[in-house]
């Protein structure tokens, strides 16, 4: 069995990989950390998992000396000496935060105010997105699993860029969240009867996934793009719904678009994309690992619309971190990832 | 014009009120405090409030200085001053809190881990649930504006109470309360994705609306009495439906029981008693001062289930206190109180 | 007292409007229309208005014969014979249906596959947004209530385009509207289960709405425009939030986009805009008729975003048909208006 | 592999129970029936289940055929005929309706207005209620999976009546229930925008589970005892809290109640025992087949308060006829049921 340990183990991305991995066949959780609940059972911070994952929370220097794979769930700039670490003991990393996503440093400068410690790490990590760069990931040490509102939009469009099918200027993403990924700690935003029966825009232009996903989109266009991304908060608790709008390149039609999609998802076993008529929806991959992507083409006007939806705490974090160790590890990509959606 | 201000203006109390009076024909906000945004705009902290009240949050002191009426929407405990303020002062004071609800310092004792520090004020104080001490109310000075739980219950039971129909022991209360019950600070249990999808009793048998509930039913039966109170936290914003089961005495039938309450209401403007067959609703009072009350006699258990249904921060909080002033001032008791419930 | 009778009064936007006309100072409702509920009361409909509205439903043409105003809440096609009947008895007319809403015959057809069956009643039938044709709805018999989306957007975007401030190619809408949207009648897409911890856009590049945008933002423009609109279904009951993505014509800056806004909106009532830095949020209108509205800027792309929300019931739908009547009536546009929003 | 067929699969009960099975690690779905959607794949009625279970829905008598293990998820009365069908072909069945769980026909047709067909298939049909009953479904051919209500009731309090630690007459039991409780049929009740930020008891001392939980409740005192049982909807998707009031005997202390319990539900794989100053929620549960119970005691006044919590869909439906068909055919009891409750 391999020697898992999470690091924030507490936060709502730990404790869904926690769950996770409480029923991977090939891992058992042999750590969990958290500096804020250090020294309390993780059933204590989530009664659900009384009798499940009792484990007592420790110090991540130990978390790190106990496990095989280390995964790191913490807020922005905390994940860059855990990694050196990590590299020095020689453990496979899987970072769920921030730190590791972006390879200009610039970038990371401007949008998160910090800057690359190691930068020879930097350059090792690999960004953990299996469908696009399952071939690095299967030789990394240092993976950087993406953030949520990137997996859905690279997921959404990846292959119409690197066909070259669409302009890849002026792209809009409207995207809309569930509550869970604002995180575990209160606050006003995510207090109940404020965010309950409300719905609202959010870091309008602003959000710090943007150069995440702009560095996907323009590693598929091979030239550098931007893009206009807007966040909103959904008054649900779990997904992420992305409608993408873009302009297919002239003479390109459907057909072509869609069979973009089909070749290059060909044999994934967590991208699904819908038939002709058909429209992606949050509640078909809630609690599950998949992605499920819809096309739309306006004959009226020649938009082209994408709908693009995950699980923000599996597929946009969790699942994706077990997708990517075992990718990692050289077990079936699948292993531990068998949840069927929730129906309703 | 009165002039009315509202001590604590930004808690969902005092919030709701201050919305409440701006709509009164009788008064204007002349003054709107709290001590967390002293400086600010009330509409800064709703922006739903812009262009209606903005007026900036002062001190309380100057609240008091300012305005005939005076209202405190306070944690309990913070009360006692201000009221001996406004007496001194010779303000009308009606107090949302919980400091003069209860006649017995022992139970506040008990309760609240305080103490009558007027003891005076407290004998002057009235309790204000209108149907039942309107007599009283028009002639006070300072009102203890009943809590949310109590209006509920009293309203619910009180005329079989009084006329003796029912047995006054082994009364059991099953209360399930919307989310602004627990107010507007963030806490781990308001957490939206932990109150979204979920709900849970809390503070079973002990909480603190216990005595208050006691001692109105207590004044009803005429003698002490003590019930089982169950209060459970729904994942909705507004609303409080208690389920409350009962026995009739020996040879009471339904009729007997349905006349108590007509007889006993006849002519309110705010409590409208359900037909047979009818079942009390929460979505039927949100957002409006009534109580809707439904009785449902079980022939093959000789048990009584009575629904009282209110909407918690109207006439469980803000609508009564002006329902209240309405009344110590001579006003029509209806003024400003004339919102017809959400239907959707 | 003005006689006011609403047809279809037991739909979500007829009930909508009796419980509005039940608080207006200058209506009495002698008659409420419905052919599911003919000779029920209303309030056994919505047992809400119990004591407020208990008026029995009757047939339409009863309803007119009864009425001094007559508003039909109707689905499309069934409001043309109304229009002429109230035309033939000399009554003001409010359609909150479709029938009136599109200037051209051929877009009626193609959208709602119907016809025009008095051309004469549609070249004087009003579209009435107060806030755009308000001297039109004046002189007006005949009033098309717009639409929900199309009054959200149409507000929300009217100014920058009639002083060209924008380009008027290549808007994107992407809308979001509460449940209460898709009427009364239940169907799968709202039974709870599968609507609530959901989200999903619907009738992409298809709404029936998509023509009447286009009207509106065509005459704002001086030419036809095209949009791509997508809306999408919140799981929440009130409530439309509008995301529209435009590019300002070269050399326009904020400040220029923001006057043009403060100069048309000047004076109104009920259009609110947002401060920079501040962003509309559907909770700050619901149950209201304001429409707020919020301008961004991003200097990094020079995309500009604004966000316009209603409540879908009131401003998009029942509250605008009160302010329609009030013009057309010569009474004070606000009256019966005054519904501050819900604070939670 | 085990031969698994579901009718009447496209419920909500039954689609759950197919998602379940697809996991099953000893079972193959070899067919899905269903009558309103006869030759439609599953997954165009769950499009959340493509690519998972892509079955066509075929008719009742051809599931029988070609099954080992025969569910039916039907309303109540349908399931008689299958079961004798079922018991001719020598197969196992299990019944997730009402046919067979009451034992005594003269309630049955009281409450159900129905009659037992085959006399000698009721005599054989053993409740399925494995922490209870388990000995009798290790034999069993024909299994009456119990109500989700009866599951939450019967475990909740079966210990207590079964060593006499309370009073068997008047228990009160105040249930709550998410919507999928319902069923997947849209109807006026449970249309979101009434259903949501609403909350009502139903069918108040009439619901049709009352009998079968008497029925066991009688088993566990040893003597016919009657409840009072009152269900409320709760504007969520899953789960059922049961709040349950009862009196223990005189000279029982919290102590022995608690005992009670635990060797009562000693090495159950189900059931969690809380803690004392645990309280029972319903969010520890969801998705999973665990009932969490909390015992809760009022030194004031005397009352015992018992909180059992189940997800409605899994150990109140799906995963409780899994059980016991894991029970009935020799497998471990746990089998396909490891699912950890949704954390969120």
């Amino acid at each position: 069995m391999i020697k898992a340990g999470v690091i924030g183990a507490t936060g709502y991305a730990g404790a869904e990989l926690t769950r996770l991995l409480s029923r991977h066949e090939e891992t058992e959780i042999t750590a969990v950390g958290s500096k804020t609940h250090e020294g309390k059972k993780l059933s204590e911070i989530y009664p659900a998992m009384r009798g499940i994952c009792d484990a007592v929370c420790i110090s991540n220097s130990d978390v790190i000396e106990l496990s095989d794979v280390v995964f790191a769930c913490l807020p922005h700039g905390l994940s860059q000496d855990i990694a050196k670490a990590c590299d020095d003991a020689g453990k496979l990393f899987i970072d769920l935060g921030a730190d590791f996503r972006l390879t200009d440093e610039k970038a990371y400068e401007t949008w998160y105010e910090g800057e690359f410690k190691y930068p020879e790490l930097h350059e090792r990590a690999v960004y953990g997105l299996p469908e696009i760069f399952r071939d690095e990931i299967r030789e990394a040490k240092l993976i950087a699993n993406p953030g949520c509102y990137p997996t859905a939009v690279a997921l959404g469009i990846y292959p119409l860029l690197k066909r070259g099918l669409v302009e890849p200027d002026a792209i809009v993403i409207d995207a809309k969240s569930g509550v869970t990924g604002a995180g575990r700690v209160p606050s006003q935003t995510t207090h109940f009867p404020e965010c309950n029966e409300a719905f609202t825009p959010y870091k309008i232009t602003e959000h710090r996934h943007t150069p995440e996903i702009e560095q996907t989109l323009s590693h598929a266009a091979g030239k550098r793009l931007k893009i206009t991304f807007v966040p909103h908060l959904l008054p649900i608790n779990r997904g992420i719904l992305a409608t993408i709008y873009l302009r297919a390149k002239l003479g390109i039609n459907e057909q072509a678009l869609r069979e973009a999609y089909e070749s290059f998802y060909f044999g994934e076993k967590f991208v699904r994309i819908l038939n002709p008529g058909e429209t992606a929806s949050l509640r078909n991959v809630r609690m599950s690992n998949y992605c499920d992507i819809s096309l739309h083409f306006d004959r009226r006007t020649g938009a082209l619309v994408v709908v693009s939806v995950i699980d923000n705490m599996v597929k946009g974090a969790a699942g994706q971190a077990v997708q990517n160790m075992n990718i990692a590890l050289g077990l079936p990509e699948g292993t531990g990832l068998t949840m069927i959606p929730s129906l309703f």
